[in-house]
This record gives structure tokens, sequence and C-alpha cells, in this order.
């Protein structure tokens, strides 16, 4: 599938009005399964299917390292990616349901979401540092690199920096979420993670669900063009990671870690 | 709990550091409750919870009318909503389960996804209209009555509109579903749905989730600062809904129902 449609619309500029031919993103559902059983549905930019589902269960905590799978296919749909298990293989598919913001004994707070991120991973382990300088032309590398940002206007990206500033992969998708899990997907398949030597860059803001993706890969430094959430900062301090916001023309925020930062 | 949380961190510009304080969005879960069973956690910011968890139950086709509900309460903590239904109220909870995006005869598909919310709610009906004029001064007054960004410059907003561009309803979230939840649960609580004259202004993308909560709220105009999907615009044209993106600096494309910009 395209991940770009082709339609008309009226678009409207002060009192004119012209029929133009334009494109958009496309948005289909993805369901992914394990053996026969469907476990998660999530809207996505067609692409990079098998490491969107790959990126997804492990990131999820369901999946710890790629040779338990397999195989993965689509499965009489391109919007049906079918991972199977080694036989020998026993994963807790219970953890998706009970899932990270889960009722602890405490209670449903923040508190108990990091707490449950505890249990799945340990802090992350990395002597990375960048220089402020590299940081600040991280986001112009992702917009320049993003293949589908241009023509659509509207597709969120993440990408994979090494320390000099190099780009070294680039994901792309109308949820955020997909495109972090598209990234960690192809490195978690290719069996390199964790992640302990490479910056994440999002296009979006840095919510709980990014930042807790990048500490289950690994990831030491997470930077962000938007806004960090306060359960992100939270949950990045918590675990020892660098959290950036707001890199934006030669200034950003740190809000955790900024010892990485030289 | 306060929408913002207040902070230290590294401000980082050029070659200059220094620690400042600043705030950032809240980001907790909420757990809503139908009487005892948990059927949803979202990550949102704290206010407004009960419009939240009613414009959830309601826009998922899990409640029809608010005198289904007989208490709606937090519980044991800020961070639960109990709802507590009539006793002679039944509801389906498996459309939780299945949600929009199941898997239908026809296979996983954005048709299926559609078709799915044909079975919920019939296409919008409503002979509203609004001039281009008026529909370009929208995200200005949005932004400006948003009371959360200017400090925390990363909150989402969904607003209420009239024809006359005069604002009626706003909420902000750090997720751009809940703020629309907040909106029409708000309305949906007075019971005052459908909203078949107002507009529906959002401040980031229109996809296909907030467009299907809009639909079965039953609103005819949808606007949006930044771009639409290509599900989004679908589903739109197949519920007769006006659906407008990029509205910017005078400017808009009207990608299905042009009819009503007058």
């Amino acid at each position: 599938m395209d991940p770009l449609l082709r339609l008309s619309l009226t678009r409207v500029t002060g009192d004119k009005r012209s029929v133009v031919d334009d494109v958009v993103v496309v948005e289909e559902p993805l369901e992914i399964r394990m053996g026969e059983k469907p476990v998660s549905v999530t809207m996505r930019t067609p692409g990079d299917d098998f490491e969107l589902a790959a990126g997804f269960l492990f990131t999820e905590g369901i999946l710890q390292r790629p040779d338990a799978i397999e195989s993965i296919r689509h499965w009489g749909s391109e919007n049906v990616v079918r991972i199977g298990l080694r036989t020998d293989v026993k994963i807790d598919l219970q953890k998706l349901a009970r899932n990270f913001y889960a009722t602890s004994s405490c209670g449903v707070c923040g508190k108990a979401s990091i707490d449950a991120i505890r249990i799945q991973t340990k802090p992350v382990v990395s002597s990375m540092h960048v220089s402020g300088a590299t940081l600040s032309r991280l986001p112009d590398v992702l917009r320049r690199s993003q293949s589908l940002f241009e023509s659509s206007g509207a597709i969120h990206a993440a990408g994979l920096f090494s320390a000099d500033g190099s780009l070294s992969l680039l994901r792309e998708d109308i949820g955020r979420h997909n495109a972090v899990d598209k990234v960690i997907g192809a490195r978690f398949l290719a069996g390199r993670t964790p992640i302990s030597d490479e910056i994440l860059m999002v296009s979006g803001r840095a919510g709980f669900e990014v930042v807790q993706k990048a500490i289950i890969a690994g990831i030491p430094i997470i930077a962000a063009v938007g806004a960090p959430s306060s359960l992100a900062v939270e949950l990045a301090k918590e675990m020892n990671v660098t959290l950036i916001g707001f890199v934006r023309e030669g200034k950003f925020n740190v809000y955790s870690g900024a010892e990485r930062i030289v």
C-alpha cells in the first residue's frame, strides 16, 4: 500500500476557491497477531509493518528477544501481521491486558505507571555524551530526511542518531508511537538492542508512552521538537535517561540527565 | 490536581546554559470504571474528568443517553472515575473489546472500520453553513482562549464554535482525543447531543478517531489546524460531514462537504 493518497480537495484562500489535487497521509488499521491470536489493532501508515509489529511487542514488554520469533509475515491481508513464535517460547499475553498503567496495590497514578516499567526493565546504563551544537542540528536533519513529510505536511518521524549527529535510522508514521515502534522494532529484529549509544529524536512531543518505549529499548538520550509531559520527565529521571524538549532554533530544554550534554 | 507542574530544567542556548524554572503539562492515568468494572485507562491531563469519562463512553458507542447514568464520581483516587448506571440499563461492554477497527467479515481494513461506525450511527444531518472568513478566524480564537497553552507551549485543544464564529466550549488535554471527548462529554452530560449546529475545531490533526468521535456526536463541520488522514477524509465523505484541514493564515483545505462553506 502506498503511504500517501492522492485526492481532490477545495482550497479556499480568502474569497477564492479552487479544486486542486493534493495528497494526504494514509491511515489504515494494522492488526497484530501472535499465532492465531489478535493482540492489538493500531491505526498506522502502511510501511515497515513487520518492524512496527515487532517493535510494539518489544516495547510493550511482551517480547524480549528477536530469536523468540520464528516467522513474521502478512496474513491474508496487508493490514494483518502474524508473528509466529518458536514452540519453546512462552509469553505472557496478560501483560497487554494489564498494560503499563494497570492498577497496582498503590492505586492508579503516575507513580504506579513508573513502577510497572521498573519491573520490566532497569535504569538505562550508558556513557554516551552529545554536544549541544550537535543536538541543535538534529531536527533539521530529521525533517530534511523525511520522505513523506514534504508532500503531505503531516506525518510524524522518529530517528536514531549517533553522538556525532549522523542519522542512522528514520521511520515515519501518522502516529507518534508507531514511528517510535518502527525504529526500535528495526533494531530489535536486527538483534541490536539495547540501543545504548544512540539518540532518539521525535518530531512531536515526548509523552509518557514515547519515553517508556525508548527506556525499554535502552536508549539513553531522548530529544523532542515539542514538549515533554510531567510523567515523561519523572520517568526519565527515575530511569537515568536524558530527556530534552523544545529543540528549536539553537535552543533546547534539558529536563533530565543534563550531564550527558557537553 | 493541577494541570501544570512547575519544575527546574537546564536551558541551553548556543554555548550558554542556565537552570530555570518552567512548567510542563501534567499527564496522569485515568481509569474509567462502569460500576466495579474497569473499562479503560487513558493518559490524560487532570481536569474535567467526568466529561472525559462520559464523552469517551459516548463516542465509543457504549453509552447512548445521559439518563442511563445514575452517578458519576471519583472513586478512591483522583485518577479513577466511576460511572454508575441505572439498574434497568443494559450495556454491551464487548463493544470496547471489539472496538471500531475490529475484524469484520471483509477483513481488517479502513472500509471495515467505517462500516463499524455506520452500524453505530447514521450520516450526519445538518443544514449548518459557515463562511470562509469565519472559519479562518477560529484557530486564533481557540489559541487565545487556551488557558494552559501559553504557559506550557504544549497542550491540545478542542473547541465548539457556532456558525458566527463564537466559541461556546473549550477543553484542553495533552491527548488530542481526550480534548475531543471532554467537549463532547460536556454536551452529552447536559443532554445536548446530537451537536448538529456547531463546528468542532481541533488544534492538531484530524485522524480517523477524532472524526469518528465527532460523527457519533452528530457534529456537521470538523476543522483542524493540521492535516487529515486518508481514512478521516473517507469517513467524513461517507457520513456527510464537512472536513477542513490546514486552517492557517486565511487559507484552508476542504476535503469533504464543501457545500457547507459559503
